[in-house]
């Protein structure tokens, strides 16, 4: 058991490199190993895009030390095949540190793609290593999420005046439909276009995937005039890219 | 008339100079000017901020321009004293542009607090420059929000598993109450301490005050154990510096 591991989860951005903040650069060059998952082939993107900023921004002498994640099973109860994962990953992690991190090193980091606070594991996956360290702490470094890559590259206000926003899931959006409580509406992790199902009357979208890659994509309009052109384009970019990564903002007119 | 104006809008981050981005530092040292508005003497300390980050980053050559900013009327309608204020300032820095872009210059920066796309005025602001150029660019570069420092700084997620976020007001808390669609609530814009008029009862607070600045402050805890603590620690700190710039994320316990 290590005395103190000090594991650094950084924001990195959303696929830019110039998303990186000055934090995120010191945090990483200041580790003594880093942490770089593969997630598979469909994701090569992805680890590519970590490793082009380690090469970068890291001092020659940071160890950077890449392993395969393990894969969530797709079948069962959404929540257990979660808990479930989260607990092979933070035993991976555990694996590799034990095997890799010098001895007398005690700072871990992580690349986490946006920012670790927002629909991210890490940190739920970090606080399952308390029970291998005798002193266990854990650090947060803000990264740029793609909600705010998305508002810049449309350069649109998240929040109306003084107005309130609910950031939600395709899935509860599927289920609940329009919120209650907010006339705008981050939807991120929606892999089946949920805004298909909404009544479309008054509600204006703007789309984007790949925010801040060179293969950015961005649709605005109103949602009636608009949803399938998003549809469309985004089966066609997961067929062209083997993945794709999305998010839209909806607001309904104040009526 | 002006040909063709950019606006960079720049996020900044919430007071640490280390919030800042690789994009962010680019875009100031971009610009032909860079427009630093004084708020006057109680917030000091966001000017000081904002020139401590230019004589940090920016090249020498690089052109900043002081200028006070306008004063909200603090009477009448809230809505419309804020529009006639965002008037007032679309004004100023259109007159600070004509004085003082270069002849054959384009490129305008402001170094925006947080992100410009959350409870943030400048989008609205530079939408009413339009009409003083005959092509205008507005581009936004993307910051870190004191919800996103509040946080890495208490280390824990801002969503649960899967589950939607609020982001709203303290005036719109104390209105409504507690919303009906989100377990989790960040509250940002609250002078008057809203979480106070709230059954505390299952709710868990993070706050934090100066969030990534040297006097940061932060209290975690059940709403009941800490709201008291927070109010007081809030009109201390208050009193201390003059002014206070604070955020909060409150979960309620699963039922």
């Amino acid at each position: 058991m290590a005395d103190t591991l000090e594991l650094h989860l950084v924001g990195i951005g959303t696929g830019n490199p110039d998303h990186l903040t000055l934090a995120a650069i010191e945090a990483l060059n200041g580790a003594d190993l880093i942490l770089l998952p593969r997630k598979g082939e469909d994701k090569a993107d992805l680890a590519d895009l970590r490793r082009e900023i380690c090469a970068r921004v890291l001092r020659a002498d940071v160890q950077v030390l890449e392993f395969d994640l393990p894969v969530r099973a797709s079948d069962g109860d959404y929540l257990a095949a979660v808990a479930e994962w989260h607990d092979a990953i933070a035993a991976e992690w555990q694996r590799q540190i034990a095997c890799h991190l010098p001895e007398g090193a005690c700072r871990v980091a992580l690349l986490i793609w946006g920012d670790p606070s927002l629909y991210d594991s890490s940190l739920r996956i970090a606080a399952r290593l308390s029970s291998h360290a005798k002193t266990l702490q854990i650090k947060v470094v803000p990264g740029i999420t793609s909600m705010q890559a998305l508002t810049a590259a449309h350069a649109i206000p998240l929040n109306e005046l003084a107005e309130p926003v609910l950031i939600t899931t395709g899935r509860r959006l599927r289920e609940r439909g329009w919120p209650a409580d907010a006339a705008s509406v981050v939807v991120m992790l929606d892999g089946g276009c949920a805004f298909q199902a909404l009544d479309p009357d008054g509600v204006f979208v703007w789309w984007g995937a790949y925010l801040g890659m060179p293969q950015q994509a961005l649709v605005a309009g109103p949602l009636e005039l608009v949803a399938e052109e998003i549809a469309e384009q985004r089966a066609v970019l997961r067929d062209a890219h083997g993945w794709i990564m999305d998010v839209y903002l909806m607001r309904k007119s104040p009526t």
